[in-house]
């Protein structure tokens, strides 16, 4: 044993020395990571439940730089502009890799002068965040956009932003959602009617914004203590944000004696009375909730705000729903376009973005808790043979195949085994075997092997595509 | 008219100081482009051809993050590292944008741990090189990889390689087209034979790979001036240079009384040989010239090299077929992942990249030229009214349509015109209208429009969804 011990203990001085060698740390940047074929099978059923959705609403499709001029991006996103990714000054522009979708799309209507659209964008955007890569929540990750821009009634682009948020969590079968809405024009109207200074409005507003993490109590103490709002004005913004409902309480609140009194209040509530309409007809109202407390971080929004939130699963019982995170959020951004238009002509619009990234996290984590077996390839048939020497014929019969649009591989050997190339069927899950051997070749025949059922006819070479894509129909 | 003219040159100097105003310079980055709608429609089908090609040879798809740390990068690229985009230094790790996608791929091998893996990844690189953006040339660009990574018998991965170029260029029609192949292997044996002392081999291979841009002449003078090699020594490579054939050149080389005595040279024309023997096979060796003038750029190729031009077209007589320019290329690099892992071991790797953005501005051009109308949206029909007051009637069935799964659209207004309505049809390609009436609504009927006849037939509102599925099943 002592020997063996030693041979291990120098086994293991011998590795640390190697990888002493090796110079570089073997990872990908903080916050980022790989997609193996297994998440991209996933990652890739959701996007196809999301792209089927927008063109269901009939989207069309953009694309837009990675990064922007530095000056893009400057003087949008408010307080989080201190997490935008710079590019180092090489010579020539400088230059930010892109924070979202929604201000490289405003750019591209002001450049284009384009005011009449509704496109959806699926890339990649970047924070220098603190990743909370388990809760799925990455440096670099995925946007989809869906927007609307233009002119029109009010309401009914809005309305349908929000049957899109519920058509794709439905459709996703991510658990039970609510989709919580308000308005900025409600919220500003409210802090006036509360006695916040105008100059304090968006402060506030970034505070109320943290309500979905934080308890009122540490909210209200960051607005009287670090931001100086009386304790009075704090007191009664904590009796409007724990209000949340439904069209009842737009009512109600259209009668509040002071909220009634204000222009900007009594506008967004009349517009979400009208949003509730459309949604009652849409058939959805049962998962939204009009709720005071939704603010959204972002500076550009000036109408209707949403954000979805999954609740807790069934099987996991709390003495109430425990809210997982947003999946989904967006709104009324009626002056971005504008701050990019040499004249500053405006183009009013609203839009979603999904947040993908958890969706795959949860997606993922129930694969795998499944032991459900994901497919990385749609591989129909792995060409094999089951003597030596017929490489050449493996390679004609493939060839064809490939040309028939028939999906096909081999193994890349001479002179497989038969039991290696069932093996790999077995391991990557190809349904079927075309067998090639000698007799076979005289026929004019191959053996076309059913991996699940071991069954095994004989094909006539000329029907063997026409064979392969009536067996492999369902997939 | 002089009022006229006073008038203009005053609303022409209003529109100057407005312009004025508008600190910032609205573009994207140099290098760079949007791409709308219409330019989507073409890329996504090019894209659509290229991952058909891929999977039906079985391969998986993987992702990794837009920036790698910046020694991963480091020492892969020979002269082009200049290129290389790096990440401003905000604190934490130093990143680039990356440069390819083999570089990333041959990192995720290491990190991994795969020694066995076929994959394709198609997403954007970042070059730091002068655009010219006719050509199809951006500093960023889509790159669409296929690699094959595992120890395999000799040419039968880079058999399929080559099997994948001749399947895409030949199903995206870009018209006639050669693939050039050669073998690092043969170079250097070349090289040898010729005299180059072994320390210049990479910088000679350098001024070989100039030969599709620039006459040997000039490429003679900078191996002689420049760099030092001898003139004869130069002549020599001048002779070999200019060879290109098939079969019955890899058998004169085989004789060839100097090369045969070179041991590398000799592996190299052996494989080249096995490799034409697979593509005879596989029936393409028609589009295939081995091209001893074939160098390709980067450092770390290792064995065969290839690379596809497109050829100028016959409606563009000349006297020759002019190459206008390379849309694919690759090679095998069975050192790079050796270069990633602690202990040096090596995955042996063959990949091929599809250079698409010279395939779109081929594709796009072309689509321009023939007046073409390419649909950006798949909307099947489009919710209509022909009266007033009917919005809310209107919304109620495009919900139902969207919950069963239609693409269907509507305007966003509340009381749009027929003739709006139809017009949008006629400007999208819409195929039919729904058009909501009160009589209509009393019948429980849906009036349907086929756009481009004009037909109009009663629906029952059961039966619509259906009929829609039946009249659209070709889009």
């Amino acid at each position: 044993i002592a020997k063996e011990v030693a041979k291990l203990l120098e086994m293991k001085a011998q590795l640390g020395e190697d990888e002493g060698k090796h110079k570089f740390v073997l990872k990908t940047p903080k916050g980022t990571r790989d997609y193996g074929p297994k998440q991209m099978a996933i990652r890739e059923r959701a996007f196809s439940a999301i792209v089927s959705c927008f063109k269901r609403h009939g989207a069309e499709v953009i694309d837009t730089p990675v990064f922007e001029l530095k000056e893009t991006l400057t003087g949008k996103y408010g307080e989080d502009s201190k997490l935008i990714y710079d590019l180092k000054d090489q010579g020539g522009e400088l230059l930010s890799l892109r924070y979202d979708l929604t201000v490289p799309f405003a750019r591209y209507l002001a450049m284009n002068k384009i005011t009449n659209i509704k496109r959806y964008h699926i890339a990649k955007v970047y924070r220098r965040d603190n990743p909370a890569m388990t809760r799925g929540r990455y440096r670099e990750f995925y946007q989809c956009d869906f927007d609307i821009a233009g002119q029109f009634d009010p309401m009914i682009p809005d309305a349908e932003c929000l049957k899109i948020v519920h058509e794709i969590l439905s459709d996703l079968q991510l658990g039970d959602f609510v989709i919580k809405v308000n308005d900025r024009r409600i919220l500003d109207g409210m802090f006036a009617v509360c006695g916040v200074p105008d100059s304090k409005f968006r402060t506030i507003c970034s505070s109320v914004d943290k309500l979905d993490k934080v308890p009122w109590e540490e909210v209200r103490s960051e607005m009287v203590g670090e931001k100086g709002l009386s304790p009075e004005a704090a007191d009664r913004i904590g009796e409007y944000v724990q209000l949340h409902g439904g069209l009842e309480l737009i009512e109600r609140l259209l009668q509040d004696p002071k909220l009634s009194q204000n222009k900007l209040a009594k506008e967004g509530l009349g517009d979400m009375k009208l949003l509730f309409e459309y949604l009652t007809l849409f058939g959805i109202t049962g998962k939204i909730s009009f709720d005071l407390s939704l603010a959204r971080g972002l500076d550009y929004y000036t109408g209707v705000i949403f954000e979805a939130v999954l609740l807790q699963q069934e099987n996991e019982p709390r003495e109430e729903p425990l809210s997982v995170g947003s999946v989904a959020g967006g709104g009324r951004y009626d002056g971005l376009v504008g701050m990019f238009d040499p004249k500053g002509r405006k183009v009013p619009c609203v839009g979603v973005s999904i947040g993908i990234e958890r969706i795959f996290s949860i997606l993922e984590q129930r694969l795998e808790a499944s032991e459900e077996k994901v497919r990385t390839t749609e591989t129909q048939v792995l060409v094999a043979s089951a003597q030596k020497k017929l490489l050449e014929e493996r390679l004609k019969l493939i060839s064809e195949l490939w040309d028939a649009g028939i999906k096909a591989e081999m193994l890349y050997k001479k002179n497989p085994k038969l039991l290696n190339q069932l093996q790999y069927c077995e391991d990557t899950g190809i349904p079927l075997v075309a067998i090639v051997g000698e007799q076979e070749l005289k026929d004019g025949a191959v053996k076309l092997r059913i991996v699940a059922t071991r069954e095994e006819v004989n094909v006539r070479r000329e029907s063997l595509v026409e064979e392969i894509r009536i067996r492999t129909s369902q997939c």
